[in-house]
Protein backbone atom coordinates (compact mmCIF):
# COMPACT_ATOMS: atom_id res chain seq x y z
CA UNK A 1 0.00 0.00 0.00
CA UNK A 2 1.07 3.40 -0.83
CA UNK A 3 -0.19 5.44 2.35
CA UNK A 4 -1.13 8.64 1.19
CA UNK A 5 -3.76 9.92 4.25
CA UNK A 6 -3.23 9.05 7.74
CA UNK A 7 -6.73 9.32 9.46
CA UNK A 8 -6.59 10.12 13.20
CA UNK A 9 -8.94 9.91 15.93
CA UNK A 10 -8.31 10.55 19.38
CA UNK A 11 -6.16 13.30 20.43
CA UNK A 12 -5.72 13.10 24.09
CA UNK A 13 -2.53 13.07 25.91
CA UNK A 14 -1.58 9.87 23.81
CA UNK A 15 -2.46 10.71 20.54
CA UNK A 16 -1.78 14.27 20.66
CA UNK A 17 1.90 13.48 20.21
CA UNK A 18 1.63 9.76 18.10
CA UNK A 19 0.10 12.74 15.76
CA UNK A 20 3.13 15.24 16.53
CA UNK A 21 5.61 12.06 15.52
CA UNK A 22 3.22 11.05 12.14
CA UNK A 23 3.79 14.73 11.13
CA UNK A 24 7.61 14.85 11.76
CA UNK A 25 7.75 11.88 9.34
CA UNK A 26 5.90 13.51 6.54
CA UNK A 27 2.70 11.96 6.93
CA UNK A 28 0.21 13.52 5.69
CA UNK A 29 -2.82 13.58 8.38
CA UNK A 30 -6.61 14.27 8.86
CA UNK A 31 -8.94 14.55 11.92
CA UNK A 32 -11.49 13.79 13.45
CA UNK A 33 -12.48 15.26 16.65
CA UNK A 34 -15.51 14.54 18.97
CA UNK A 35 -14.05 18.15 20.66
CA UNK A 36 -13.26 20.86 18.47
CA UNK A 37 -10.37 21.71 21.18
CA UNK A 38 -9.07 18.99 20.67
CA UNK A 39 -7.30 20.61 17.24
CA UNK A 40 -6.34 23.71 18.91
CA UNK A 41 -2.44 22.37 18.77
CA UNK A 42 -2.49 21.53 15.25
CA UNK A 43 -3.78 24.95 14.37
CA UNK A 44 -0.63 25.96 12.59
CA UNK A 45 -0.29 22.16 10.67
CA UNK A 46 -1.76 21.62 7.53
CA UNK A 47 -4.16 19.15 8.32
CA UNK A 48 -7.80 18.32 6.96
CA UNK A 49 -10.47 17.91 9.17
CA UNK A 50 -13.81 16.04 8.83
CA UNK A 51 -17.26 15.84 10.64
CA UNK A 52 -17.95 12.29 10.99
CA UNK A 53 -15.36 9.01 11.24
CA UNK A 54 -16.98 7.80 8.39
CA UNK A 55 -16.20 10.94 5.94
CA UNK A 56 -12.63 10.43 7.64
CA UNK A 57 -11.98 6.99 6.68
CA UNK A 58 -13.56 7.56 2.75
CA UNK A 59 -10.33 10.13 2.43
CA UNK A 60 -7.58 7.86 4.49
CA UNK A 61 -5.82 5.25 4.06
CA UNK A 62 -5.01 4.06 7.45
CA UNK A 63 -6.91 4.97 10.23
CA UNK A 64 -5.74 5.33 13.83
CA UNK A 65 -7.98 5.48 16.78
CA UNK A 66 -6.67 6.12 20.10
CA UNK A 67 -9.53 6.19 22.94
CA UNK A 68 -10.06 5.85 25.82
CA UNK A 69 -12.36 2.46 26.29
CA UNK A 70 -14.24 -0.10 24.38
CA UNK A 71 -17.40 1.53 23.92
CA UNK A 72 -16.14 4.52 22.65
CA UNK A 73 -14.04 2.62 20.07
CA UNK A 74 -17.47 0.39 19.17
CA UNK A 75 -18.74 3.69 18.62
CA UNK A 76 -16.06 5.17 16.14
CA UNK A 77 -15.56 2.33 14.27
CA UNK A 78 -18.99 0.36 13.74
CA UNK A 79 -21.94 3.45 15.16
CA UNK A 80 -24.43 5.28 12.98
CA UNK A 81 -21.68 7.37 11.46
CA UNK A 82 -18.40 5.34 11.87
CA UNK A 83 -15.57 4.19 9.94
CA UNK A 84 -17.57 1.07 8.92
CA UNK A 85 -19.88 3.44 6.94
CA UNK A 86 -17.30 5.40 4.93
CA UNK A 87 -14.32 3.28 4.45
CA UNK A 88 -13.32 2.06 1.30
CA UNK A 89 -12.34 -1.49 0.74
CA UNK A 90 -8.93 -2.18 1.74
CA UNK A 91 -8.81 0.37 4.46
CA UNK A 92 -6.66 -0.21 7.27
CA UNK A 93 -7.97 0.37 10.96
CA UNK A 94 -5.35 0.52 13.75
CA UNK A 95 -6.80 0.46 16.80
CA UNK A 96 -3.97 2.06 19.47
CA UNK A 97 -6.49 1.87 22.48
CA UNK A 98 -6.70 -0.16 25.17
CA UNK A 99 -10.05 -2.17 25.01
CA UNK A 100 -11.64 -5.71 25.56
CA UNK A 101 -10.07 -8.32 23.29
CA UNK A 102 -13.21 -10.48 22.71
CA UNK A 103 -15.15 -6.48 21.22
CA UNK A 104 -11.57 -6.27 19.09
CA UNK A 105 -12.24 -9.79 17.31
CA UNK A 106 -15.61 -9.10 17.51
CA UNK A 107 -15.01 -5.38 16.00
CA UNK A 108 -12.47 -7.07 13.27
CA UNK A 109 -14.58 -9.04 12.26
CA UNK A 110 -17.28 -6.80 11.68
CA UNK A 111 -15.00 -4.78 9.65
CA UNK A 112 -13.67 -7.68 7.46
CA UNK A 113 -17.23 -8.30 6.23
CA UNK A 114 -16.78 -4.83 4.89
CA UNK A 115 -13.67 -5.71 3.12
CA UNK A 116 -12.16 -3.18 6.40
CA UNK A 117 -8.89 -4.66 7.53
CA UNK A 118 -8.19 -4.01 11.29
CA UNK A 119 -5.35 -4.61 13.21
CA UNK A 120 -5.32 -3.90 17.55
CA UNK A 121 -2.06 -2.14 18.34
CA UNK A 122 -1.65 -1.22 21.88
CA UNK A 123 0.72 0.11 23.98
CA UNK A 124 2.71 1.21 27.04
CA UNK A 125 5.00 3.81 28.04
CA UNK A 126 2.73 6.46 28.94
CA UNK A 127 2.97 10.05 27.67
CA UNK A 128 6.91 10.64 27.62
CA UNK A 129 6.83 7.48 25.42
CA UNK A 130 4.90 8.68 23.15
CA UNK A 131 5.68 11.99 22.76
CA UNK A 132 9.36 10.31 22.50
CA UNK A 133 8.29 8.04 20.15
CA UNK A 134 9.19 5.33 22.28
CA UNK A 135 6.06 3.17 22.72
CA UNK A 136 6.23 -0.59 23.16
CA UNK A 137 3.22 -1.86 21.02
CA UNK A 138 1.59 -4.99 21.00
CA UNK A 139 -0.04 -5.81 17.92
CA UNK A 140 -2.30 -8.33 16.85
CA UNK A 141 -3.24 -9.26 13.13
CA UNK A 142 -2.60 -10.51 9.59
CA UNK A 143 1.19 -11.08 9.06
CA UNK A 144 0.71 -9.08 6.05
CA UNK A 145 -0.81 -5.83 7.25
CA UNK A 146 1.09 -6.56 10.37
CA UNK A 147 4.23 -5.89 7.84
CA UNK A 148 2.15 -2.85 5.77
CA UNK A 149 1.82 -0.99 9.40
CA UNK A 150 5.12 -1.68 10.71
CA UNK A 151 6.30 1.97 8.94
CA UNK A 152 4.28 4.07 10.78
CA UNK A 153 4.27 2.44 13.73
CA UNK A 154 7.88 2.23 13.59
CA UNK A 155 7.11 6.31 14.08
CA UNK A 156 5.60 5.85 17.16
CA UNK A 157 6.90 3.30 18.76
CA UNK A 158 10.86 1.47 19.47
CA UNK A 159 9.63 -2.29 21.01
CA UNK A 160 6.84 -3.30 18.47
CA UNK A 161 6.03 -6.93 18.57
CA UNK A 162 3.48 -9.18 16.40
CA UNK A 163 2.00 -11.26 18.95
CA UNK A 164 -0.59 -13.14 17.37
CA UNK A 165 -4.26 -12.63 15.13
CA UNK A 166 -6.65 -10.46 16.26
CA UNK A 167 -6.89 -9.76 19.66
CA UNK A 168 -3.69 -10.91 20.71
CA UNK A 169 -2.11 -7.28 20.89
CA UNK A 170 -5.39 -6.61 23.53
CA UNK A 171 -4.33 -9.75 25.46
CA UNK A 172 -0.40 -9.06 25.36
CA UNK A 173 -1.60 -5.28 27.21
CA UNK A 174 -3.88 -6.70 29.52
CA UNK A 175 -1.06 -9.32 30.37
CA UNK A 176 1.21 -5.77 30.90
CA UNK A 177 -1.09 -4.17 32.90
CA UNK A 178 -1.68 -7.21 35.61
CA UNK A 179 2.05 -7.48 35.72
CA UNK A 180 2.92 -3.72 35.88
CA UNK A 181 -0.54 -3.38 38.96
CA UNK A 182 1.14 -6.83 40.54
CA UNK A 183 4.75 -5.65 40.84
CA UNK A 184 4.02 -2.34 42.09
CA UNK A 185 1.91 -3.86 44.74
CA UNK A 186 4.87 -6.04 45.55
CA UNK A 187 7.04 -3.46 46.03
CA UNK A 188 4.92 -1.43 48.12
CA UNK A 189 4.11 -4.40 50.55
CA UNK A 190 8.10 -4.50 50.71
CA UNK A 191 8.40 -1.30 50.93
CA UNK A 192 5.66 -1.39 54.02
CA UNK A 193 7.81 -4.50 55.77
CA UNK A 194 11.12 -2.32 55.41
CA UNK A 195 9.67 1.13 56.94
CA UNK A 196 7.62 -1.62 60.19
CA UNK A 197 10.60 -3.08 60.58
CA UNK A 198 12.91 0.20 61.28
CA UNK A 199 14.69 0.25 57.87
CA UNK A 200 14.64 2.50 55.60
CA UNK A 201 12.66 1.61 52.46
CA UNK A 202 15.47 3.67 50.07
CA UNK A 203 18.61 1.49 51.09
CA UNK A 204 16.21 -1.70 50.62
CA UNK A 205 15.48 -0.50 46.69
CA UNK A 206 19.08 0.34 46.50
CA UNK A 207 20.16 -3.15 47.72
CA UNK A 208 16.92 -5.03 45.23
CA UNK A 209 17.90 -2.77 42.52
CA UNK A 210 20.86 -5.11 41.12
CA UNK A 211 19.58 -8.74 41.99
CA UNK A 212 16.49 -10.82 40.86
CA UNK A 213 13.83 -8.35 42.38
CA UNK A 214 14.92 -5.93 39.77
CA UNK A 215 12.31 -4.57 37.72
CA UNK A 216 11.31 -1.73 35.58
CA UNK A 217 8.70 -0.87 38.29
CA UNK A 218 10.95 -0.87 41.50
CA UNK A 219 13.57 1.44 39.77
CA UNK A 220 10.71 3.82 38.61
CA UNK A 221 7.31 3.28 39.88
CA UNK A 222 9.80 2.32 43.36
CA UNK A 223 11.19 6.15 43.29
CA UNK A 224 7.88 7.05 43.05
CA UNK A 225 7.12 6.04 46.35
CA UNK A 226 9.52 7.15 48.08
CA UNK A 227 9.29 10.73 46.79
CA UNK A 228 5.15 10.33 47.62
CA UNK A 229 5.11 11.48 43.91
CA UNK A 230 1.73 11.21 42.59
CA UNK A 231 1.23 13.06 39.79
CA UNK A 232 0.57 10.76 36.74
CA UNK A 233 1.96 9.38 34.13
CA UNK A 234 -0.59 6.64 33.89
CA UNK A 235 -3.63 7.12 35.64
CA UNK A 236 -5.20 4.86 38.35
CA UNK A 237 -8.60 4.95 37.11
CA UNK A 238 -7.36 4.01 33.33
CA UNK A 239 -5.58 1.17 35.11
CA UNK A 240 -8.67 0.12 36.69
CA UNK A 241 -10.77 -0.27 33.63
CA UNK A 242 -7.49 -2.15 32.20
CA UNK A 243 -7.76 -4.84 35.25
CA UNK A 244 -11.47 -4.67 34.21
CA UNK A 245 -10.55 -5.76 30.89
CA UNK A 246 -8.45 -8.67 31.96
CA UNK A 247 -10.31 -9.82 34.41
CA UNK A 248 -13.67 -10.44 31.92
CA UNK A 249 -11.31 -12.29 29.65
CA UNK A 250 -10.28 -14.23 32.44
CA UNK A 251 -13.98 -14.95 33.90
CA UNK A 252 -14.30 -16.03 29.69
CA UNK A 253 -11.65 -17.98 29.66
CA UNK A 254 -12.60 -19.94 32.90
CA UNK A 255 -9.67 -19.00 34.67
CA UNK A 256 -8.55 -17.90 37.96
CA UNK A 257 -6.03 -15.06 38.51
CA UNK A 258 -6.42 -13.68 41.99
CA UNK A 259 -3.31 -12.08 42.57
CA UNK A 260 -4.59 -9.63 39.64
CA UNK A 261 -8.37 -9.41 41.41
CA UNK A 262 -6.57 -7.99 44.51
CA UNK A 263 -4.89 -5.12 42.79
CA UNK A 264 -7.90 -4.70 41.14
CA UNK A 265 -9.45 -4.13 44.86
CA UNK A 266 -6.70 -1.83 45.59
CA UNK A 267 -7.23 0.40 42.49
CA UNK A 268 -11.14 0.30 42.73
CA UNK A 269 -10.35 1.38 46.32
CA UNK A 270 -8.50 4.43 44.86
CA UNK A 271 -11.08 5.46 42.35
CA UNK A 272 -13.78 5.18 44.88
CA UNK A 273 -12.16 7.53 47.08
CA UNK A 274 -11.83 9.93 44.77
CA UNK A 275 -8.09 9.18 44.00
CA UNK A 276 -8.06 7.95 40.31
CA UNK A 277 -6.62 10.91 38.59
CA UNK A 278 -3.53 9.92 40.84
CA UNK A 279 -0.71 7.78 39.07
CA UNK A 280 -1.37 4.26 39.52
CA UNK A 281 1.41 4.04 41.85
CA UNK A 282 -0.76 4.81 44.39
CA UNK A 283 -1.53 1.19 44.98
CA UNK A 284 0.95 2.23 47.38
CA UNK A 285 -1.08 4.37 49.16
CA UNK A 286 -3.63 1.71 50.17
CA UNK A 287 -1.10 -0.61 50.78
CA UNK A 288 0.82 1.90 53.78
CA UNK A 289 -2.65 2.84 54.91
CA UNK A 290 -2.40 5.91 53.54
CA UNK A 291 -5.49 5.63 51.40
CA UNK A 292 -8.79 4.66 53.62
CA UNK B 1 41.93 -5.36 61.57
CA UNK B 2 44.54 -7.27 60.00
CA UNK B 3 42.93 -10.43 58.74
CA UNK B 4 44.79 -13.40 59.10
CA UNK B 5 42.39 -16.29 59.05
CA UNK B 6 38.91 -16.28 58.24
CA UNK B 7 36.87 -18.75 59.64
CA UNK B 8 33.85 -20.53 57.55
CA UNK B 9 30.70 -22.58 58.57
CA UNK B 10 28.41 -24.24 56.11
CA UNK B 11 30.21 -25.51 53.01
CA UNK B 12 26.76 -26.23 51.25
CA UNK B 13 25.62 -25.02 47.54
CA UNK B 14 26.20 -21.39 48.23
CA UNK B 15 29.01 -21.68 50.86
CA UNK B 16 31.28 -24.16 48.93
CA UNK B 17 32.13 -21.74 46.00
CA UNK B 18 31.95 -18.79 48.46
CA UNK B 19 35.18 -20.38 50.23
CA UNK B 20 36.72 -21.15 46.90
CA UNK B 21 36.35 -17.41 45.81
CA UNK B 22 37.91 -16.32 49.68
CA UNK B 23 40.47 -18.98 48.99
CA UNK B 24 41.75 -17.75 45.05
CA UNK B 25 42.09 -14.26 46.77
CA UNK B 26 44.49 -15.25 48.75
CA UNK B 27 42.79 -15.82 52.34
CA UNK B 28 43.58 -18.19 55.02
CA UNK B 29 40.31 -20.30 55.58
CA UNK B 30 40.12 -22.48 58.74
CA UNK B 31 36.67 -24.94 58.36
CA UNK B 32 34.08 -26.33 60.97
CA UNK B 33 31.83 -28.70 59.54
CA UNK B 34 29.34 -31.08 60.58
CA UNK B 35 29.50 -33.32 57.90
CA UNK B 36 32.97 -34.60 57.20
CA UNK B 37 32.12 -34.78 53.63
CA UNK B 38 31.75 -31.58 53.46
CA UNK B 39 35.01 -30.88 53.36
CA UNK B 40 36.21 -33.32 50.39
CA UNK B 41 36.04 -30.53 47.74
CA UNK B 42 38.62 -29.14 49.71
CA UNK B 43 41.09 -31.63 50.19
CA UNK B 44 44.05 -30.68 47.65
CA UNK B 45 44.18 -27.51 49.78
CA UNK B 46 45.86 -26.54 52.99
CA UNK B 47 42.79 -25.52 55.23
CA UNK B 48 42.71 -26.48 58.80
CA UNK B 49 39.76 -27.91 60.00
CA UNK B 50 38.23 -27.76 64.03
CA UNK B 51 35.95 -29.81 66.09
CA UNK B 52 33.52 -27.10 67.04
CA UNK B 53 32.83 -24.00 66.19
CA UNK B 54 34.42 -22.57 69.11
CA UNK B 55 37.13 -23.91 68.62
CA UNK B 56 37.20 -22.52 64.82
CA UNK B 57 36.50 -18.86 65.67
CA UNK B 58 39.26 -19.19 68.70
CA UNK B 59 41.53 -19.27 65.89
CA UNK B 60 39.99 -17.03 63.31
CA UNK B 61 39.81 -12.98 63.14
CA UNK B 62 36.35 -13.51 61.04
CA UNK B 63 33.62 -16.15 60.78
CA UNK B 64 31.42 -16.36 58.00
CA UNK B 65 28.43 -18.58 58.62
CA UNK B 66 26.06 -19.41 55.58
CA UNK B 67 23.40 -21.95 57.09
CA UNK B 68 20.09 -23.38 56.05
CA UNK B 69 17.68 -21.49 58.78
CA UNK B 70 17.69 -19.42 62.64
CA UNK B 71 18.25 -22.57 64.52
CA UNK B 72 21.12 -23.42 62.87
CA UNK B 73 22.38 -19.73 63.14
CA UNK B 74 21.50 -19.45 66.66
CA UNK B 75 23.74 -23.27 67.41
CA UNK B 76 26.50 -22.17 65.96
CA UNK B 77 26.54 -19.09 67.06
CA UNK B 78 25.06 -19.04 70.27
CA UNK B 79 24.77 -22.88 71.32
CA UNK B 80 27.00 -25.56 74.02
CA UNK B 81 30.11 -25.30 71.31
CA UNK B 82 29.42 -22.38 69.56
CA UNK B 83 31.23 -19.53 68.65
CA UNK B 84 30.62 -17.20 71.59
CA UNK B 85 32.79 -19.37 73.77
CA UNK B 86 35.47 -19.63 71.66
CA UNK B 87 35.75 -16.25 69.65
CA UNK B 88 38.02 -13.28 71.24
CA UNK B 89 36.93 -10.11 71.69
CA UNK B 90 36.85 -7.94 68.70
CA UNK B 91 36.07 -11.36 66.48
CA UNK B 92 33.97 -10.23 63.90
CA UNK B 93 30.96 -13.14 62.77
CA UNK B 94 29.66 -12.28 59.15
CA UNK B 95 26.21 -14.27 59.33
CA UNK B 96 24.87 -14.93 55.39
CA UNK B 97 22.32 -17.06 55.76
CA UNK B 98 18.88 -15.52 55.24
CA UNK B 99 17.13 -16.07 58.70
CA UNK B 100 15.18 -14.24 60.89
CA UNK B 101 15.83 -10.44 61.40
CA UNK B 102 14.47 -10.16 65.33
CA UNK B 103 16.97 -13.43 66.04
CA UNK B 104 19.63 -12.01 64.12
CA UNK B 105 19.29 -8.68 66.53
CA UNK B 106 19.01 -10.81 69.43
CA UNK B 107 22.08 -13.16 68.56
CA UNK B 108 24.11 -9.65 67.64
CA UNK B 109 23.35 -8.21 71.59
CA UNK B 110 23.81 -11.90 72.90
CA UNK B 111 27.69 -12.10 71.21
CA UNK B 112 28.04 -8.17 71.71
CA UNK B 113 28.34 -8.54 75.65
CA UNK B 114 31.28 -11.03 74.80
CA UNK B 115 32.89 -8.36 73.02
CA UNK B 116 32.40 -10.37 69.57
CA UNK B 117 30.89 -8.12 66.51
CA UNK B 118 28.02 -9.11 64.15
CA UNK B 119 26.78 -8.73 60.62
CA UNK B 120 23.67 -9.97 58.97
CA UNK B 121 24.62 -10.19 55.20
CA UNK B 122 22.49 -12.29 53.56
CA UNK B 123 22.64 -12.65 50.00
CA UNK B 124 20.57 -13.25 46.74
CA UNK B 125 21.65 -14.45 43.38
CA UNK B 126 21.90 -18.11 43.73
CA UNK B 127 24.79 -20.84 42.92
CA UNK B 128 25.46 -19.49 39.47
CA UNK B 129 26.14 -16.09 41.76
CA UNK B 130 27.99 -17.63 44.35
CA UNK B 131 30.02 -19.12 41.71
CA UNK B 132 30.95 -16.07 39.82
CA UNK B 133 31.32 -14.05 43.01
CA UNK B 134 28.55 -11.80 41.33
CA UNK B 135 25.78 -12.24 44.35
CA UNK B 136 24.03 -8.82 46.16
CA UNK B 137 24.66 -8.35 49.27
CA UNK B 138 22.74 -6.82 51.95
CA UNK B 139 24.29 -6.00 54.97
CA UNK B 140 23.11 -4.47 58.74
CA UNK B 141 25.55 -3.88 61.28
CA UNK B 142 27.54 -1.26 62.16
CA UNK B 143 29.37 1.05 59.79
CA UNK B 144 33.14 0.31 61.23
CA UNK B 145 32.48 -3.11 60.77
CA UNK B 146 31.10 -2.75 57.45
CA UNK B 147 33.97 -0.71 56.22
CA UNK B 148 36.26 -3.70 57.76
CA UNK B 149 34.03 -6.45 56.12
CA UNK B 150 34.09 -5.09 52.37
CA UNK B 151 36.93 -6.12 51.10
CA UNK B 152 36.09 -9.85 51.80
CA UNK B 153 32.64 -9.50 51.07
CA UNK B 154 33.73 -8.25 47.62
CA UNK B 155 35.17 -11.22 47.01
CA UNK B 156 32.44 -12.78 46.95
CA UNK B 157 29.56 -10.65 45.82
CA UNK B 158 29.21 -7.37 43.37
CA UNK B 159 26.52 -5.40 44.56
CA UNK B 160 27.10 -4.81 48.13
CA UNK B 161 24.58 -2.71 50.05
CA UNK B 162 24.59 -1.61 53.34
CA UNK B 163 21.06 -0.84 54.54
CA UNK B 164 21.67 -0.26 57.98
CA UNK B 165 21.45 -1.59 61.42
CA UNK B 166 21.95 -5.20 62.62
CA UNK B 167 18.74 -7.05 61.52
CA UNK B 168 18.47 -4.91 58.42
CA UNK B 169 20.26 -7.11 55.83
CA UNK B 170 17.86 -9.88 56.79
CA UNK B 171 14.84 -7.42 56.24
CA UNK B 172 16.08 -6.42 52.82
CA UNK B 173 16.39 -9.96 52.10
CA UNK B 174 12.52 -10.64 53.39
CA UNK B 175 12.06 -8.09 50.67
CA UNK B 176 13.98 -9.63 48.27
CA UNK B 177 12.18 -12.76 48.67
CA UNK B 178 8.54 -11.31 48.50
CA UNK B 179 9.00 -9.05 45.72
CA UNK B 180 10.50 -12.05 43.81
CA UNK B 181 8.42 -14.83 45.00
CA UNK B 182 5.01 -11.95 43.65
CA UNK B 183 6.75 -11.21 40.46
CA UNK B 184 6.70 -14.93 39.58
CA UNK B 185 3.07 -15.30 40.50
CA UNK B 186 2.23 -12.16 38.63
CA UNK B 187 4.38 -13.57 35.26
CA UNK B 188 2.40 -16.71 35.99
CA UNK B 189 -0.90 -15.07 35.68
CA UNK B 190 0.01 -13.07 32.47
CA UNK B 191 1.17 -16.37 31.01
CA UNK B 192 -2.33 -18.65 32.52
CA UNK B 193 -4.38 -15.20 30.82
CA UNK B 194 -2.24 -15.46 27.25
CA UNK B 195 -3.06 -18.36 27.10
CA UNK B 196 -6.03 -19.33 27.89
CA UNK B 197 -7.22 -16.57 25.29
CA UNK B 198 -5.06 -18.59 22.64
CA UNK B 199 -2.53 -16.02 22.52
CA UNK B 200 1.25 -18.02 22.72
CA UNK B 201 2.33 -16.73 26.08
CA UNK B 202 6.28 -16.46 24.58
CA UNK B 203 5.30 -13.74 22.48
CA UNK B 204 3.35 -11.87 25.20
CA UNK B 205 6.92 -11.57 26.74
CA UNK B 206 8.43 -10.78 24.01
CA UNK B 207 6.22 -8.17 23.58
CA UNK B 208 6.69 -7.27 27.17
CA UNK B 209 10.48 -7.50 27.87
CA UNK B 210 10.93 -3.80 26.84
CA UNK B 211 8.48 -2.14 28.89
CA UNK B 212 7.69 -1.19 31.65
CA UNK B 213 6.35 -4.96 32.69
CA UNK B 214 9.62 -6.19 32.81
CA UNK B 215 11.70 -7.72 35.64
CA UNK B 216 14.69 -10.09 36.03
CA UNK B 217 12.01 -12.49 37.27
CA UNK B 218 10.30 -12.11 33.82
CA UNK B 219 13.35 -12.42 32.05
CA UNK B 220 14.83 -15.33 33.57
CA UNK B 221 11.97 -17.06 35.06
CA UNK B 222 9.51 -16.47 33.02
CA UNK B 223 11.85 -18.32 30.48
CA UNK B 224 11.46 -21.23 32.62
CA UNK B 225 8.24 -21.30 32.77
CA UNK B 226 7.86 -21.49 29.19
CA UNK B 227 10.80 -24.20 28.97
CA UNK B 228 9.06 -26.24 31.84
CA UNK B 229 12.28 -26.11 33.69
CA UNK B 230 12.10 -26.12 37.29
CA UNK B 231 15.67 -28.21 37.79
CA UNK B 232 17.10 -25.44 41.02
CA UNK B 233 18.49 -22.75 40.79
CA UNK B 234 16.90 -21.71 44.36
CA UNK B 235 14.31 -24.12 45.50
CA UNK B 236 10.79 -23.76 46.59
CA UNK B 237 11.15 -25.34 49.79
CA UNK B 238 13.74 -22.70 50.77
CA UNK B 239 11.95 -20.07 49.35
CA UNK B 240 8.95 -21.10 51.88
CA UNK B 241 11.24 -20.97 54.53
CA UNK B 242 12.14 -17.21 53.61
CA UNK B 243 8.64 -16.36 52.97
CA UNK B 244 7.76 -17.67 56.62
CA UNK B 245 10.55 -15.42 57.98
CA UNK B 246 9.26 -12.28 56.33
CA UNK B 247 5.18 -13.61 57.17
CA UNK B 248 6.97 -13.91 60.61
CA UNK B 249 8.19 -10.41 60.82
CA UNK B 250 4.93 -8.76 59.21
CA UNK B 251 3.21 -10.14 62.19
CA UNK B 252 5.52 -9.42 64.96
CA UNK B 253 5.14 -5.81 63.31
CA UNK B 254 1.47 -5.52 63.12
CA UNK B 255 1.09 -4.96 59.35
CA UNK B 256 -0.74 -7.02 56.61
CA UNK B 257 0.73 -8.10 53.37
CA UNK B 258 -1.78 -9.90 51.56
CA UNK B 259 -0.17 -10.45 48.04
CA UNK B 260 2.92 -12.49 50.21
CA UNK B 261 0.11 -14.38 51.74
CA UNK B 262 -1.07 -15.51 48.66
CA UNK B 263 2.17 -16.48 47.41
CA UNK B 264 3.57 -18.10 50.40
CA UNK B 265 0.33 -20.42 50.24
CA UNK B 266 1.35 -21.62 46.72
CA UNK B 267 4.94 -22.42 48.25
CA UNK B 268 3.31 -24.39 50.72
CA UNK B 269 1.53 -26.19 48.38
CA UNK B 270 4.47 -26.87 46.44
CA UNK B 271 6.47 -28.33 49.27
CA UNK B 272 3.10 -30.26 50.70
CA UNK B 273 2.90 -32.61 47.26
CA UNK B 274 6.21 -33.11 47.78
CA UNK B 275 7.88 -30.41 45.02
CA UNK B 276 10.02 -28.47 47.57
CA UNK B 277 13.32 -29.34 45.44
CA UNK B 278 11.97 -28.06 42.69
CA UNK B 279 13.06 -24.13 41.69
CA UNK B 280 10.85 -22.00 43.01
CA UNK B 281 9.84 -20.52 39.68
CA UNK B 282 7.43 -23.67 40.47
CA UNK B 283 4.84 -21.24 41.91
CA UNK B 284 3.56 -21.30 38.05
CA UNK B 285 2.92 -24.82 38.15
CA UNK B 286 0.47 -23.73 41.03
CA UNK B 287 -1.30 -21.31 39.06
CA UNK B 288 -1.38 -22.65 35.83
CA UNK B 289 -2.64 -25.90 37.54
CA UNK B 290 -0.19 -28.40 36.82
CA UNK B 291 0.87 -29.21 40.70
CA UNK B 292 -2.98 -29.36 42.12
Amino acid sequence: MNIETIGMIGLGIMGRPMAMNLMRANYQLAFYARRSSSLQPFKSHPVQQYDTPAELAHHCDITITMLSDTPDVREILAGDAGILHGARAGHLVIDMSTISPEETRSLAMQLGHHGIDMLDAPVSGGEQGAIDGALSIMVGGKDALFAEALPVLQCLGANITHVGDHGAGQVAKACNQILVAQTMSAVAEAFLLARSSGVDPAKVRDALMGGFAYSRILEVHGKRMLDNAYRPGFKAALHHKDLGIALHSARENGISIPGTDLVADYLEKIVETGNGELDSAAIAKIILGEIK
